[in-house]
């Protein structure tokens, strides 16, 4: 496609922080307070830090309550203990009760038992029990995402009953989210779900339970890891979904937004594996809040062990030292023979983990892959091979030294390919995650096998090595 | 987090295929028509090749017209092709009047001229002009995957009007999604957005103007690239957005089911850029779906281009053949310093890479990044230069090899990690995507310049070479 034809989308940029920077100086603060209204939460949480915190305490006040909360929720943890320790207790009271509830909780989990406690005085009974409750999910499963603010109604009711009952019991200004209502018994087990916009566009008098669709597929345990909810969100198109006890008593609800998030937490965790890095859990990474010991935290580890495996490469070096002080022309070629192994072997691993990881692929039609990847194998190491017997003849002009090299490297792609096919499935059937050990060893176990495969090649083929 | 504590997610297995394949043998019809109702779409098409082709069209017919739509548009080309190869006229009209609009004008865009002038004759006249007007997005871009299933209101009515308006207008089985609902002039123009919601929790008379929300951060310009759309949906936490042309007229909804099919694509694409591979355009990998000349296609490109850059590997040792022959030992740390020196660079590319790519890091915060990465360089080239120097003088006993090797290591680690760093940013400036050059480059160019590094050091610090 070409390029002109694309647009770029508008960007947000910085500009509203300098004009509100001047009309607090000039202390007009209806116009800021009209100004602030208009931004979208998010991009006003972005540009917080270019504020003074005089300046960030006079701009949370002129919030209105709503928004207030929005911004609240989408600053990182420093600033909501800033803001909760400077703040009223009125203001911080009208915030807490007004938090949706999975923000609030992962609030509450990183503060210390005193502030919790202080916290829990301010706030609403209701909304103490339901932060205990939700604190006591571990990050990473499903009951850590979900939230409870979510509306409930029975299936003998009508159509009609429902959207009454609905305008009744919510103001303008609730935020509960009502576009899915889940139907349930009188012992809260959940029966269906109903769609807000099947309850407009069914005939009044139809009964919500001749309206409401299966949950059978759609709902989730309590304690099902996140990154499964994602796949299902995926899997069935979700917005939202239920979450159950063991009792199949509806709990919570998931929303999609925090699936996206959970999505790219996801794909960053891939790929920073797939980089030989340890990502840690559930944490996003950013190079804006990361520090140095951060960075060589997530590098160092697997550098180091992949150096001090890597020490094999030279006992296997000094093994053949003979051969290589009689044809030392065998050395020119070593770089470009283990580098192609190394490539070959990452593309396949990578593709089995991704496969994996997008449940493209598992253990049933492990076969397919293996055929596909076989025959792949041969043809580019036939290719590759024929390369390097080219690049040998020219450097050496020596057809048998030029046939080692072409030989090993026929050899290596093969053996790379088959390492990098085959660690990702062990991997997984260890239990392991199949980018953690696949990833990052494939290039080292084909560099020291491929080693010891060129010398026993050359060893075979060279007359003056016989 | 224990592992005990997390509970898989119930998957759909296959085994309601053995059930129907039975039931139609016995002729009853009615229970699988009854069965087949209750399986969701996606699941009954993930298993569409286990039915012979006969069932499948008996399947198709006993689906309700809903369900045979969704399931139909799940499908991928070749089955939808043979299904509307063999229904009759009346349900291929159906069929293709029914489906949502991004999935027909995908379709359409696979059809034959010919075939798509014979449905074009089965099809309502205002549908086909719907299809003219999408086939002429390009995938990638926003119009490509809009639906043009949405529904207006005007400013100037109440609540009460526009819900009752909304259930005089619509059907029970209308597909039209209305969980927002989009304002607009005589002249089209988007004006705002209205959540159903929010209609159902606003006091009746409020006005529309008074209740919509502004989509001036959110509306889409048709020709913008769809990974920008999906950045903006997960910034804004969107669920769905418009798409409006250069005069601001709304002429689609981008929904999110879309763009989380777009956010795997991208990081898809990402993954396998990393791993030295041409993913292509647009389409989804899947082993399921691959042959053999596909997988080739993505890989050999590469591998043979890596190969042929490390030709100069050779070259560069075949000049240093004298020092080689003199010293055989330093031979023993080659593939360990290169392979140290490819893994750290491969560290930080990705993590820059990755960084570009979720819009963490830009040109504008590009020294918080130098800054980072140098610190974390000049740490590990120490570590890691210490334990190379510790391996030299295990294997070869000469503290100057040692020195050699070490001071190597630690220059190459330096090396490598400024070239990750550097080549995304380089790749971005000039309008490329970062991870298709840096990815794969960053280990050759630290191979080259790396063994000369190496051989210089030798030089200068072993006599033996002076």
């Amino acid at each position: 496609m070409s390029k002109k034809n694309k647009k770029k989308l508008m960007s947000v940029t910085a500009l509203f922080v300098p004009e509100i920077r001047d009309l607090i100086n000039l202390k007009n603060f209806s116009e800021v307070k009209e100004i602030i209204s208009k931004i979208p939460p998010i991009d006003i949480a972005e540009r917080w830090n270019d504020f003074s915190s005089k300046e960030k305490m006079l701009l949370f006040k002129l919030l209105k309550t709503r928004l207030a909360v929005d911004v609240f929720e989408s600053l990182p943890f420093e600033e909501q203990s800033f803001l909760l320790d400077n703040l009223g207790n009125t203001e911080v009271s009208q915030v807490l009760n007004e938090m949706s509830p999975d923000d609030r909780a992962n609030l509450f989990r990183d503060l210390p038992p005193k502030v919790i406690k202080k916290f829990f005085k301010l706030m609403k009974k209701e909304e103490v029990e339901d932060v205990r409750e939700l604190m006591t999910y571990e990050e990473g499963i499903a009951g850590a995402i979900m939230t409870t603010d979510y509306v409930e109604l029975r299936k003998e009711i009508t159509a009609r009953a429902a959207i009454l009952k609905l305008q009744d019991t919510l103001s303008f200004d609730d935020d509960s989210d009502i576009s899915s209502i889940y139907i349930t018994d009188v012992e809260h087990k959940l029966l269906g779900v109903v769609e807000l916009q099947d309850l407009i566009k069914a005939p009044p008098d139809m009964l919500i339970k001749d309206i409401m669709e299966s949950t059978d597929f759609i709902k989730i345990n309590e304690y099902s890891p996140d990154d499964e909810v994602a796949q299902l969100f995926k899997r069935y198109d979700l917005i939202d979904a239920p979450v159950v006890d063991e009792n199949e008593e509806l709990i919570g609800v998931i929303t999609i937004d925090d699936i996206v998030d959970i999505m790219e937490k996801v794909a960053t965790k891939e790929i920073y594996e797939v980089g030989k890095m340890t990502p840690g859990e559930g944490k996003m990474i950013s190079y804006a809040t990361s520090t140095v010991r951060e960075i060589i935290g997530r590098r160092a580890g697997w550098l180091v062990f992949l150096v001090v495996f890597d020490f094999l490469t030279g006992t296997v070096l000094k093994t053949f030292q003979d051969t290589l002080s009689s044809v030392v022309a065998l050395v020119f070629f070593i770089p470009m023979l283990l580098g192609a192994g190394g490539n070959a072997g990452t593309q396949s691993s990578i593709t089995v983990i991704r496969a994996l990881a997008t449940g493209d692929v598992g253990f049933d039609n492990i076969k397919t892959v293996l055929r596909l990847e076989l025959m792949a194998a041969l043809l580019m190491g036939l290719i590759v091979g024929l390369l390097a017997f080219g690049r040998a003849m020219l450097l050496e002009s020596d057809p048998i030294i030029a046939l080692v090299v072409g030989a090993t490297m026929f050899l290596i792609v093969l053996l790379a390919i088959c390492t990098g096919v085959s660690l990702p499935f062990i991997s997984k059937k260890m239990g392991l995650d199949p980018a953690v050990l696949a990833g990052p060893i494939t290039t080292s176990v084909v560099d020291i096998i491929g080693l010891i495969i060129y010398f026993k090649v050359a060893q075979t083929l060279l007359p003056i090595l016989r």
